[in-house]
């Protein structure tokens, strides 16, 4: 089956037929770079102790990306999950030995591309280029946010915060996860999210 | 006088001359959309509670960038210094009103250019655009490690590694905002120092 037929989440073709505006043939050009990639639930996408050479969109599924801490802990940094894109950032950019695990939440579908691949097309691709200033533009604020939110807001806060803004976090991911993720023991969430709903 | 005559710190003609090739005509246009200001020591460059319309390279001195939490301390992000640039970059996206503070440590001069300017000049110069997008990807993977820092490094190994990586920072800037970057109670840090230097 062709790369096409598996896009079921439309996004990918909106994102750069429509908002970046590129015609037929470049669009062509760019899919036939990608390869699909089905990672099962529970298996991992991506483990550290090796260089990150590709990055990939999620067209389907949820993931968690995680890092150890100094005492042996997992501690969730993102859930990608679709319209994401995936890669050791750090690794990816400088070439060193990654740090990250990306690991299934549920059965996930990639759209993996190579660094060379996406590099050379965005030489022959301008539109390419402006939509990925675009998106580490994003990226940079995001991943600030996070770091704000960390420094400055109460566990009870960030959990709300989370609540409000990303509730469908709520309904595809365990508990534990998220716990981790908010930087809260898992038994302060159960104790908080008892306390918010008054039982 | 004119704006050249201020450029102490050459990095700033480089990186668009050399690393980014413009030619003269486009570094002059570039240049010409900057102003120069002069931020005394102790005073502020940006305060919250309006929208971030500018961004500004760090031409020479030291500054803070700060934000409030819910407990009404004070917690600094970043400390921004020659060859930096200085915005609060979500509200600078967003359009929506800013959350950072941003103080000088040292007496600072800073090249400031407005984002109607900034867009304006990447369309007639599209080297700014292609170092954009480098910039942009260098700031994600910075708040990136620094958000992944803060989730698995003890304090201890946050300040060590500072030391071994910005040892100019404790040449430049006051113990206690040390500290507070590090996300450690000044007297945590004081006995860290202690400890580790044997007395």
């Amino acid at each position: 089956m062709s790369i096409e037929a598996h896009i079921v989440d439309p996004k990918f073709t909106t994102l750069f037929r429509d908002t970046f505006g590129m015609n037929e043939q470049e669009f062509e050009m760019l899919l036939s770079h990608f390869e699909l990639k089905k990672i099962p639930k529970k298996e991992f996408y991506l483990k550290p102790a090796k260089v990150c050479r590709h990055k990939a969109y999620v067209n389907k599924g949820c993931l968690r990306n995680y890092v150890i801490d100094e005492l042996g802990h997992e501690r969730i940094l993102f859930f990608p999950m679709e319209d994401w894109w995936v890669a050791d950032i750090d690794s990816y950019y400088s070439g060193e030995v990654g740090t990250n695990f990306i690991q299934a939440i549920e059965d996930c579908e990639l759209l993996e591309i190579s660094k060379e691949n996406f590099q050379m097309l965005e030489k022959k691709i301008p539109k390419l280029g402006q939509w990925y200033a675009v998106k580490m533009t994003r990226r940079a604020t995001t991943a600030n946010k996070r770091f704000e939110e960390l420094k400055t807001m109460s566990p009870k806060d960030r959990y709300l915060d989370l609540l409000k803004n990303k509730p469908e976090i709520f309904q595809r991911i365990p508990l534990q996860y998220i716990a981790s993720y908010l930087n809260i023991e898992p038994q302060s969430l159960s104790r908080l999210r008892k306390q918010i709903s008054g039982h």
